[in-house]
């Protein structure tokens, strides 16, 4: 239900952590999208574990989630507690990790693997405090005395 | 419905020339096993094609489908005509075509990628069928009068 689903947004408090899923190609299956999302909080998966019926949440999000709602898996209801979950296999966390998300940054717009996203965005970060410094440095010069040597 | 499921069953008949879902790995995520699996048939997706609703089947099971059943989405009934069936996004199919599977002889077990199982098991077939024809010869041998030569 909406009301559920609200709930459990009020639990999770990701936004700030988690990928959206918009930041892959939109024109991918539905249902593999939602194969690489978490079933509570909706994001790209984030450090994703597994429950006995072998549904994928973020790590954060299931565990925020029982210890509000109780121990069972918020996808099918059947009974799982912390202990349950395990990683998933291999080669589904090589297809996530492995994922093309599009650059949200204007300038850029690349398409980068979602195991190296947080890299690439920490560089356009790097790169706009170092241009920052730079255009501090050059207002300065404008009003401090320059000592021409000698 | 059942009913429904049998009904497509009867119309796909692909159980000969598509694979089962069953020679992947099997902890693999459910919501990840689905969206690699033809939703009228169950089978790995052959050949796929994607609605404008962005669900996937094989192409053949979809061609059967809306032949006997109408211009709807099997998976959720929206309007879908063979003209609207396009290829699915590049990333996806390298997802799909990368999948292991586990070979089913018992001799040899390896995982082999989607994309050369075929390749993979008709060198099975060809091996046998070269160890049957030296049986051939060697029970020829028996029954032969060999020339021994000069
Ligand atoms: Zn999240
Ligand atoms: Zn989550
Ligand atoms: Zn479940
Ligand atoms: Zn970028
Ligand atoms: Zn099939
Ligand atoms: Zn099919
Ligand atoms: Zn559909
Ligand atoms: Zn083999």
């Amino acid at each position: 239900s909406i009301q559920r689903a609200q709930w459990v947004k009020s639990i999770t408090h990701c936004q700030k952590e988690h990928l959206s899923a918009r930041l892959l190609s939109e024109d991918l299956p539905v249902d593999f999208l939602s194969s690489v999302t978490c079933q509570v909080c909706d994001h790209l998966l984030s450090e994703p574990v597994q429950s006995p019926c072998r549904h994928l949440f973020c790590r954060s999000c299931i565990a925020k989630y029982m210890f509000s709602l109780g121990p069972h898996c918020p996808t099918c209801t059947l009974p799982c507690t912390p202990a349950d979950l395990t990683t998933p296999a291999k080669a589904f966390l090589k297809v996530l990790h492995s994922l093309l998300l599009f650059c949200p940054r204007e300038s850029c717009r690349e398409r980068v693997q979602l195991d190296s996203f947080r890299t690439h965005c920490l560089g356009h970060q790097l790169e706009e405090e170092a241009r920052g410094g730079k255009l501090l440095e050059k207002s300065l010069d404008n009003f401090l005395p320059v000592n021409k040597g000698g």
